[in-house]
């Protein structure tokens, strides 16, 4: 049974795991990822945890999940808002000076749906396409348990689809496109728009959801169009995929039952009638960032 | 060099090629595909067009580009328009049951697509994602010299992707979506509203073109609305799966040169800066037709 290291870096934590070609955890370490101390001191961080995994020798590759888009031929990050200095900085090739082993990178949507793709709800799925709702909306495609990353690793940057183009720009809060759908049901979204028409002290998606429950006229209408848009961008990455089952992930599914419905009825008004009966499915896993960055080298092993 | 048999299979005519796994044609029959005669005499003629190709007995496989979308497992069609009573019709366990060959089909979209992406324009690109605009809008997804086709075939059925949700729905037309990308910028939209805002006699979209060069202001805004159109159905695209290619082909590509740069500038206008720099190129095969549909075989033999 092989084992891989899989590597979950983020703007706060890093986790370093051993993950089986099952995608089960052997072995983990958590630590303060360091961020903002630059590339070599966030990467040398990493260095120590790998080495003192108890199981280190015996792994046969390392992955590294990492926010913002990737290019994976280069194993750089494209553009890094979380992480200081690294854009365009050549992780995997300094990572290699430490370790004679085969390095993967991708960002961490992209591992997440990997893992759902080959371990999680996807599992045995032709097509897998992940989509995780939560403060900002993002995606994954994975197709014959290899991730589509794209040409730049843009591959599920779905967050910037326009659902409504007669919208306004945010310039106040990000570049995304007027009407981009991050932008209008995403959880930050949600309590923008919250704040504006509620209550300026609503903080939380799960507030809004508090008071949908209790039958607030307008909460109700944000959730509804919230519903709405979010099966409008499902329909629209069925029109070009035609996956066998998209995977939903993400904090704001932690209330799926209040929207589910509604956000399938959606999609299923925006779509052929032969193509209505499709699996919405949530994701199941809990660590599917270390599972992910390791089952990157797994995946790549199985390339033609 | 292998050789398949290519079966291109339209409302109109049938044309029966040999095709060499480099997309080379050798051989070729066209005659009427007698569409509305039913399943069993449009395949028998097939089968008698196989039969008189003089190479017959070396081919490897039979692929069959049909229109409408195609259910692959079961080798039937899942909704037919143009072909009578080939809804869910078994048509390669028919042709089975005539040739002992390896036997795949798929929609004429796909088929084209899967000939570009392989020994046309698309060549030696990972992702290649196709576009046809002509009198609708169809397309699609090609990784790795595989067609990604989806659950149901309809992957690439971009037409019905929505990009203005607050227009009409144009029950008069079809059943697609309200703001469906092919009843706002195809060939036959163009036609539509040229009839409505300039002239009734208006019946091809080269006319509208003609008057655009003339400077006709109506026109003029009609070709420069697809254009923005056009470009945002590329950039949904893009967010979706990152192409490293797309190729453009269909009627209305034949007057790129009078909107191609507009429709770039919306495409790049609608993505993020690291993903304007792509290719976008125009399909270069004269007969992707029966060289796609040939291709099926060469493409599912190199499967894992």
């Amino acid at each position: 049974m092989k084992q891989y290291i899989g590597v979950d870096l983020g703007g706060t934590n890093v986790r370093v795991a051993i993950v089986t070609e099952l995608g089960d955890i052997v072995e983990e370490i958590k630590r303060p990822s360091l961020a903002s101390q630059g590339p070599e001191t966030v990467l040398n961080n990493i260095v120590d945890m790998i080495n003192s995994l108890e199981n280190c020798d015996q792994c046969a590759g390392i992955g590294i999940g990492i926010p913002g888009p990737v290019d994976t031929e280069k194993g750089s990050v494209t553009l890094s808002t979380n992480l200081a200095g690294f854009t365009g900085f050549p992780v995997v090739d300094y990572l290699k000076k430490h370790f004679d082993l085969p390095i993967y990178m991708d960002n961490d949507a992209n591992v997440a749906g990997l893992a759902e793709a080959l371990v999680g709800s996807g599992k045995g799925k032709k097509i897998v396409y992940y989509v995780t709702h939560s403060t900002g909306i993002g995606g994954a495609l994975v197709v014959d348990g290899r991730l589509v990353s794209g040409i730049h690793g843009y591959a599920g940057e779905i967050g910037n689809i326009v659902i409504d183009r007669h919208l306004k720009r945010r310039d106040d809060v990000n570049t995304l496109n007027a009407g981009a759908v991050e932008n209008e049901a995403s959880g930050s979204a949600m309590v923008r728009k919250a704040q504006e028409l509620i209550d300026p002290e609503i903080t939380s998606a799960s507030q809004i959801f508090k008071l949908y429950e209790s039958n607030d006229p307008k909460a109700v209408q944000l959730v509804e169009e919230m519903s709405y848009d979010v099966g409008m961008l499902l329909s629209i990455i069925s029109h070009v995929t035609d996956p066998h089952i998209f995977v939903l992930g993400g904090g704001v599914t932690f209330s799926r039952h209040l929207y589910w419905d509604k956000m399938i009825e959606a999609y299923k008004s925006l779509v052929h009638p032969t193509m209505r009966d499709r699996e919405f499915v949530l994701a199941s896993l809990e660590e599917p960032g270390v599972i992910g960055a390791a089952m990157l080298c797994y995946s790549q092993e199985k390339n033609v």
